[in-house]
């Protein structure tokens, strides 16, 4: 039997990540998240494996931050004999005090729906290179 | 009637519109793309509207660089009265001669199965901030 719920579940269970991360609320956090979880920084290259650390990483993590989602993409997985993990991007805009950012999450589920891999991405604002003011207009 | 068909045409696109652009055949890659199609770079804030000014942008973009996707995420749209775009997101491993970057890239579909929006990320590297080594790896 194949079917094709896992993915709108891990959907649901990404946004249920973000709206305890929110509150500060870490039990409901924990538990959208499988016990082996790993998160990982690709800028920095840094890995957190567990879902003890990755919560006590959040809850600590410094300054009034606040996190709203601004898009999300999901492809269902599959379960039964065909199993393949479901798949989610958050794009989140995130802000600390005046400071204004972006975060983007891929998340992978485990067979229980549960997030069992996260990798994120802070990408930061720079200056455009010259020579293609022709072709752009800035917003 | 409902399909969930566009989301896996998406991906099929934004697999050619990667392939395209590696051997910079500008004929394939304007192919994926709507004319009126909009790309958007939140870091810098520059827009670039129609096809034919992104199709420059990118042919004439500096550097022997060299685009392979990590990984991709695609989510269906449905086709018929209930109409939705799909939607995909790449993360692609880019190289410019010894320089090695990401890029995370949102798609989004018409109706043609043609690419009408795209939006990018390139995060950069940072140094990880003191306080949180008990609880990370470096990879």
């Amino acid at each position: 039997m194949t079917s094709t719920t896992s993915g709108t579940d891990l959907r649901r269970t990404v946004e249920s990540f973000w709206a305890a991360a929110e509150r500060r609320d870490w039990a409901a956090f924990a538990e959208t998240l499988a016990e082996d979880v790993v998160y990982e920084l690709p800028q920095t290259r840094e890995r957190i494996r567990g879902r003890e650390r990755y919560v006590e990483f959040n809850r600590d993590y410094p300054g009034d931050w606040h996190a709203r989602i601004e898009r999300i993409v999901a492809e269902p997985g599959f379960t039964g004999e065909s199993w393949r993990p479901g798949q989610v991007v958050s794009w989140i805009h995130v802000t600390v005090g005046l400071e204004e950012m972006y975060a983007i999450s891929f998340f992978t589920g485990d067979a229980d729906g549960r997030i069992v891999a996260i990798t994120d991405f802070w990408p930061e604002p720079y200056e455009p290179p010259a020579g293609r003011e022709h072709l752009v207009e800035r917003y």
